[in-house]
């Protein structure tokens, strides 16, 4: 049996064309707000239900016992908040129990009935999700170009799940058809925005020799200058995948939505979500979607602790390295050798290689890997 | 927490000094049966609670609930039958409610109040337990030499825990006391009766990756020939402990108790003795506890799915071998390289080997443990 997404049930807040032609043709007496290609993708997460068990943007009371207590009124674990921010004399346009179209770039995504219109504190937001208000940080940074109120209320999606990578795109409906079909009953999920060097691979074989599938989920979005940019990121994995990898038990597809760089309580957030694609286990590293020093290296790990009934089985591994006296990759568990026997994985040796054109050691990356990064000519965000 | 043990409590029937001296006193009126050093492990096995809830030898509802149902009359899973055999003679000198006295080697061992004495069918016995009835089993060849008589009761026992190797030696309320001390709330338990090669250190080492604790646990004790000796299972292992995993996250101590091989029923018997002694998870490799080709060679990972109820977590490696492509130890999950890229880890060809007094492949065996193994000039059992 698959795990059961997260609240039990797999929101699908997608509407038939009937509906949808009958509501486009009512657009006109509807206030449409437009929102930017992010804003729009969450939309599309929640409503094929990544986001479960969110229906729509968070009300107010919702949003404020995330921050409070890490969990939904509902009492589900929550700890990312899923807000539609809005300007104060867009506000001023819309109110409690209005029907709105969110729309971007002139076409329909959704329509959304409003519970509530309510001003947020940045300080508060910042300090309970980021752990900081530093506004070098780079969530916190974003979070301040957010418009001073949020709009709360359910989506209904007016249009077709879509995807820059369709190659890679697959709902959580259909994750969940997939494993069904490879009968698969246990998967670990593992997250990523980074190319795979061996250090990788071996997490992920580690842990897919204890459950019966590996699903690779890249995140896909908008991302700091100087992380990999998503193609390089996805073609390096299929090249991986095609060498070094079985099909019948090894999955990617994509999760498309921003890193916020939240460290623990994005950690909580991510395994959340991959739950809601079916995995059951889900691996958590050192430092999980943290960024420069804002987060102790295992606080991501420890706050698992908080969440017994999370329903999805954290993976926790420390740091990994090659070690030449066990002549094998080993990690801080398993190895007792000294560090001069050790060779680490830094993605810094790693990445000053490919700046450089080189293909880096082979102890460190799979040469069809590095051949594939270095097809591109600016692989980095910001690069060019 | 540590994992509970099987039925909800870890048997202690070890009397005080007191009791002991109370009942030695009285030992003249008592019945003396003369048992071999084999059963006296065994009731050592029960009194420190190495079989819990096992508190005696089967009485005879049980035995026949195990040979039909594989579990006891209190609905616990066990599917090995604990028994206390005698001859016809020896039966018709004891009777229901009789205190006899175990004894070994002249020494009491435990005094034992008697529930039943019943006959038992060595067909029954034999398919229910080792799924057949050919004398060519090695276990099925032991049971023949059994008396006609089973005699069930509880044992109290009369001396001190003890074994022939005291420094290998912890009963499961002393490994619970020493993963607590060492705050390991999870503990994965790996049975062997070999020596250690470099696949099962990447078992081990795999599972090791995702819980607290390693506990290497050999069985010691009657053996067939052509098996290594105890004693070169130990020294083995204490060299790869010493010079390849770290002191505080791997522990090994023995488990004293006869090989059945009995396949899928002794795995599920095997787990249960882990989840006493405080295994949170259990590794099942290919062909676990069988002998010949008695066994499909994953019987004993697909029995677990009768037993969803057993609160310990099987933990199944198929084949492994070194792959040439992947450049690492690999397994049937993890490569899909043909098999002409792989080198096995059969252990014929280290046995081989280590007949004629070579060194194997680094790649298969570590140093340190060939050269330990090379120490004893007679390492299998029967081969002096």
């Amino acid at each position: 049996m698959i795990v059961k997404p997260h609240g039990g049930t797999l929101i699908n807040r997608i509407l038939s064309e009937k509906e949808r032609e009958a509501i486009l043709s009512y657009r006109k007496q509807f206030f449409t707000l437009e929102i930017n290609e992010e804003k729009a993708i969450e939309v599309q997460n929640i409503a094929t239900g990544v986001f479960s068990p969110l229906q729509g943007f968070l009300n107010q009371e919702d949003y404020h016992e995330i921050l409070l207590r890490n969990r939904l009124a509902s009492g589900h674990a929550w700890t990312i908040p899923i807000v539609l921010d809005v300007d104060r004399p867009t506000a001023a346009k819309m109110k409690k129990d209005d029907t709105i179209i969110l729309s971007c770039g002139g076409s329909p995504v959704a329509s959304m009935r409003i519970e509530d219109i309510f001003a947020w504190d940045f300080a508060e937001y910042a300090q309970n999700t980021f752990g900081t208000t530093d506004e070098r940080h780079p969530g916190v940074k974003k979070l301040k170009t957010y418009g001073e109120y949020f709009v709360g209320g359910t989506v209904n999606f007016l249009s077709e799940p879509i995807s820059r990578y369709p190659q890679y795109y697959l709902t959580p409906r259909e994750t969940r058809i997939l494993f069904a079909e490879k009968q698969w009953n246990t998967v670990v999920g593992f997250q990523t925005r980074n190319v795979p060097h061996l250090g990788h691979e071996y997490v992920q074989k580690s842990a897919l020799s204890l459950v019966d599938g590996l699903f690779i989920n890249p995140v896909i979005g908008e991302k700091k200058n100087g992380d990999f940019r998503d193609e390089v990121i996805l073609d390096s994995y299929k090249a991986l995948l095609d060498h070094y990898y079985r099909k019948e038990n090894s999955v990617m597809s994509i999760l498309q939505t921003e890193m916020r760089y939240a460290g623990p309580k994005e950690a909580i957030f991510h395994a959340i979500v991959r739950k809601n694609f079916g995995c059951s286990h889900f691996i958590i590293g050192r430092d999980h979607a943290g960024v420069g020093s804002y987060y102790h290296p295992f606080a991501a790990q420890k706050i698992f602790d908080l969440f017994p009934d999370l329903g999805i089985t954290p993976i926790f591994f420390m740091s990994f390295f090659f070690c030449k006296t066990c002549n094998s990759i080993a990690n801080d568990k398993t190895c007792p050798h000294p560090a001069d026997a050790h060779v680490d994985y830094a993605g810094k040796i790693i990445r000053d290689k490919l700046i450089r054109g080189e293909i880096p050691p082979e102890i460190m990356m799979r040469k069809e890997v590095s051949e594939e990064i270095l097809k591109h000519p600016h692989p980095f965000v910001g690069d060019d």
